[in-house]
């Protein structure tokens, strides 16, 4: 069978297409695997029992099987619009409506119609030009790269690289928005920018962006008009995991988008997108055409747990302590493992992921991690998440891997362990 | 904010968008409406009854706390892609695996995906052709027409009107696939269309093809080297709502395309996929890019009824001897306002609509639809359902009506009384 072009685009052997059917391949694999390389959230003792009540509710209380035997509308489940709109006005003082939130199904599908509706060709004939997603500072979140339905549309800037220290110790960097690049970036000054886009807490490092950055990208996007989107999948108010202090600003020009994945819900598909409203109808109007409607199951289970405050709760209270002592309890397997390597650790500011930079790796974070799947861990090597970056003279790139701590214990001590001889392995075979 | 062309594309005031638009709001007033627009199947209490004792167990069991707190792989549940699996070999001898089915986020995602990597641009460059999705009997269903990323790539043929008789009843009329013009198609002589599609029963028509059509259409598809989509929303083996004999058939060269919606799980946005390997992988791919991976509740909902075999009996015993019922009295109440006048009927062979053509109506179809509207009650005009042919010289297509037949007999009767008011005056003004 013959594919158009954009099937051949979406079914070429794309570096994250390879690297998910890796992943896939070794869950379904009879063999023990050390995954430290998905995006999957930890299952909660504390967070399944209160998904089990609600259901229990909702098969009791009719609300199940209204759910899911009725279409909601394009834009989604009216209800939980409503309740969100409560919501964030209450939390954040917003001054939002329904007419400011769409739904869609997961938060990467809302990326896909962002991504799209800023990025790509804009105008006709003689007049059309490109637009590229601007990501203020690489690396960025891998889903993001294959978004396009033509082309690859994103400019990346590469980060500064500051030493911190982290809970008084050292051994750790941050990135920061290299502002004074961004200032003399070509593409900005060309209006070949369609939007800027950030996530925060960052896939995959675990950067909080300060507030200072974000009042900064948010003048930049309005001094250009063009959109900010921040993808806050791991950050407030659900599920919330973040430890660095950060304020959530919104207003019409800004884009928010969020998840009930990290919350517990990945498989309810359901992402939340907080716009001014022309965003969000032409988000109902994608919806319409590429899905009919949005799934609404994800809505009926979240919608009494927002109302009455639990949610937040599961959030504040089980959720983000989980993975603040996940981080932990992993930063301090890495330096038992790499004592005396120049092995650098991103400041853990949040989300579920370290990432760990390797400073002069002999080996590109691509072997290393092939290294890793022979032995039975599975990481994910660095030089795919800086999308929109010529990585080829960037070396910093392919000296990072990204690792889950979402996992348990065991899988945590054991995959790092591997890390650690795998990766002093290759500083010394080169000494 | 601007919008990209594609932006432009999807959120312009598409005729099906207005329609929606209009069909939402009809909804949500205050005023009662009598609802025959919208393709909701009826909500029918011995259906909802079996869905509340598997949401039950699944709460009982775990299986639903498994559902929302676990990704799928981008192809979708794999316990339910095997079960269908089994089914599909069980129920029709097919020689399938889970290697031949994906799943999606309901069947106008699958739609999607399907037309854009069939249909639009070929090949690059010098090279590069544009190939239509060749709709072989018009009208089709209205949800097609802005599926492609880029441009409308339709192609449609006239249907032959064929006068028929149903149920010993005079007053029918039955589509027939025209293949004299179909073998003169100039864009498929030169190689310009990249699939051919048709639902079964139709949407909008209630038609179901013969097997004979089918075997001619299956045999030009191959002659073509082009696959043969089948839209299998409303036939079989869920939810069976058709009455003519049809034999459901499946080789590499057919796409088959399934829908949990009309058996009554339209919320669960859960589409299904029979294909060739290659196809349900490039399906996957574009899971994974679009949604990250598809929503599962419908899967952990469908896999224990389609497992012991109520799905079926549901279908069988219940959908679609409730339809068959709710066409009878649609064609009865029809036949009683408007004896005398030029009306035809499509011959009801499944679906949950009647196809409703007023011959020679002295105004269009839309003109009907907005005094209908004005007075309370919703048709989609016919016009809308003839994707990828000029109407401009048509005046059947401006002719007809499609009406809902999944509501109340309160709301039938009435709405059929306002269709029978404002058709007789429109005659009796040109008289």
């Amino acid at each position: 069978m013959q594919f158009s072009a954009f099937g051949h685009k979406f079914t070429r052997n794309s570096g994250i297409l390879q690297l998910m059917d890796d992943l896939g391949k070794a869950l379904h694999s009879d063999r023990p695997v050390n995954m430290l390389g998905g995006g999957n959230p930890a299952r909660l003792e504390a967070v399944n029992r209160v998904y089990r009540e609600v259901l229990q509710d909702l098969v009791h209380n009719e609300a199940a099987v209204e759910s899911i035997g009725n279409y909601s509308t394009p834009q989604g489940d009216a209800r939980f619009i409503d309740t969100l709109a409560a919501f964030f006005r209450h939390e954040y003082g917003w001054d939002i409506g329904p007419e400011n939130i769409a739904l869609t199904n997961g938060s990467q599908n809302a990326f896909f119609y962002l991504f799209n509706l800023f990025g790509g060709r804009f105008g006709s004939g003689e007049d059309a030009v490109d637009k590229n997603i601007l990501l203020p500072l690489a690396p960025e979140y891998i889903g993001y790269a294959d978004a396009h339905v033509e082309g690859c549309h994103f400019t990346a800037v590469r980060p500064a690289i500051e030493a911190v220290e982290h809970e008084g110790e050292a051994g750790f960097f941050k990135y920061r928005v290299d502002f004074d690049a961004l200032a003399q970036l070509p593409e900005l000054k060309a209006g070949r920018i369609g939007a800027i886009c950030c996530s925060r807490p960052t896939n995959p490092t675990g950067n909080v962006l300060t507030d200072a950055e974000m009042a900064q990208l948010d003048a930049l996007a309005q001094a250009h008009g063009i959109p900010l989107i921040i993808d806050n999948a791991y950050g407030m108010p659900f599920p919330n995991i973040i430890y660095s202090p950060a304020t959530l600003t919104w207003h019409d020009n800004i884009i928010l988008c969020f998840s009930l994945s990290k919350i517990g819900l990945p498989g309810v598909r359901t992402g939340i997108v907080v716009a001014a409203p022309e965003v969000v109808n032409a988000i109902g109007a994608l919806n319409a055409i590429v899905n009919l409607a949005p799934t609404r199951f994800g809505a009926a289970v979240a919608t009494p747990l927002l109302a009455d405050g639990r949610l937040k709760i599961l959030a504040d209270e089980v959720v983000q302590p989980f993975y603040r002592q996940q981080a932990k309890r992993a930063v301090q397997l890495l330096k038992q493992e790499l004592a005396g390597y120049p092995m650098h650790i991103h400041k853990p500011e949040g989300a579920i992921f370290l990432w760990v930079w390797f400073e002069g790796l002999p080996v590109s974070s691509q072997t290393l991690y092939e290294r890793l799947k022979a032995a039975g861990t599975l990481v994910i090597p660095g030089e795919h998440f800086f999308i929109g970056l010529d990585t080829a003279d960037y070396p910093h790139a392919s000296e990072c891997i990204r690792i889950s701590i979402a996992q348990d214990d065991t899988t945590l001590q054991n995959g790092i362990a591997a890390i650690g001889a795998a990766v002093r392995a290759a500083y010394d075979a080169a000494r």
